[in-house]
């Protein structure tokens, strides 16, 4: 078994046990001061992959969701490198998964997409497709980053997409749509969804290390 | 409330929900080669403290315990700053406690003890003291740091005190009595139960900041 389908199985195994907390880790970097700092952040699986419905694409990158103005942006500008420790409770087992963090922001996104991502050659009907799905693949063929960060937007719940305002002035960004290119929509709600989507920040972690520890099996290494 | 009380209290809110997990927490050290590192350790309240008797004395300081082989002590020696993410799922809240390490080992403690660690006036009555209290107030004279590492050690289970020896010879290491000098003894075992002591360390962090962070008061910074 590979790192990532036992990965996959161990959050699916937990998730049974504790619910979503199991997705809860903590992800360490350095700052220019070369102290460590590290915080609980929601790991959203795999990019271009979701738990429920097939996009056609698959990788290896571990996605984590941001604010474009939190501190931890500029600690990864000057040091990209992480380590992430995902301890799960419920089967009281660890992973440190280490690994080098690419910022998919608004601005830019370093990354070839080719090289990190492959497609599954697998895709489910299209009458069955949610608004994330959707927006993806429309904006797939334009820029296949934004497509990702679309779908991630519009996964996102509509209050925490209201805590990515500036000031926080309402306290739920509802989606009513999305346009031929994929791009969300609200009537009213338009330019605040737009002040949102300048914050929210994919965090994509190329995973370079993986050692597993359990109570019965000790540690060893994965990657 | 100092940062401390409200500590303990959260924690104390925790175990009654959630148990001993609520003491596991993300250790993050620098490498020499300025990745991140963070594994979970437990965290062992503060020193020359215990949650059930009172050991005459207290402190800020608080206490992890690590093998001295451990290669978090190598990275420790070449960078003592430290930030712990301290995640308590049944409150759902955090602490982000950023200090210092200092590491308190068979060779050495560079802490003042009495800078840090101050009588509290209170004890409790003789005839009630632990096996590991009354080796705490015979080494205390002697050597203070050797006092709380013993008590330390003293606390520490049976199979846990087995894992400090170089090969797994033995499930477990009791410990039968204590000598005049509070040192441990065992008819058979003391020669194994050295070995293990000599690998037993005491991580002690020297606090500088902590933030916190729930749900619903958001962040706040408590030091």
């Amino acid at each position: 078994m590979t790192w990532k389908s036992f990965l996959k199985s161990s959050l699916n195994e937990n998730i049974e046990k504790i619910g979503t907390s199991a997705t809860y880790s903590s992800l360490a970097t350095v700052r220019p001061d070369l102290t460590p700092a590290v915080r609980t952040v929601v790991m959203r699986g795999f990019l271009a992959e979701h738990y429920k419905e097939e996009t056609g694409y698959k990788s290896d990158l571990l996605v984590v969701i941001t604010d474009r103005r939190s501190r931890k942006i500029k600690e990864i500008q000057n040091n990209p490198n992480t380590e992430i420790n995902w301890y799960m409770n419920g089967t009281m087992s660890q992973f440190r998964i280490g690994g080098r963090i690419h910022i998919v922001s608004k601005d830019f996104s370093l990354l070839d997409w080719n090289t990190y991502v492959h497609p599954t050659g697998d895709q489910q009907p299209s009458d069955k497709k949610s608004l994330a799905l959707e927006a993806f693949e429309r904006q797939k063929k334009i820029n296949p980053w934004e497509a990702e960060r679309l779908r991630q937007f519009i996964l996102f719940t509509a209050d925490m997409r209201a805590n990515m305002l500036g000031k926080k002035t309402v306290d739920a960004l509802e989606i009513e749509g999305i346009d031929e290119k994929g791009w969300f929509q609200h009537n009213q709600l338009q330019e605040l969804l737009e002040e949102a989507y300048s914050n929210f920040t994919l965090l994509v972690i190329e995973v370079k290390s993986v050692s597993y520890w359990s109570p019965s099996t000790g540690s060893k290494s994965m990657l």
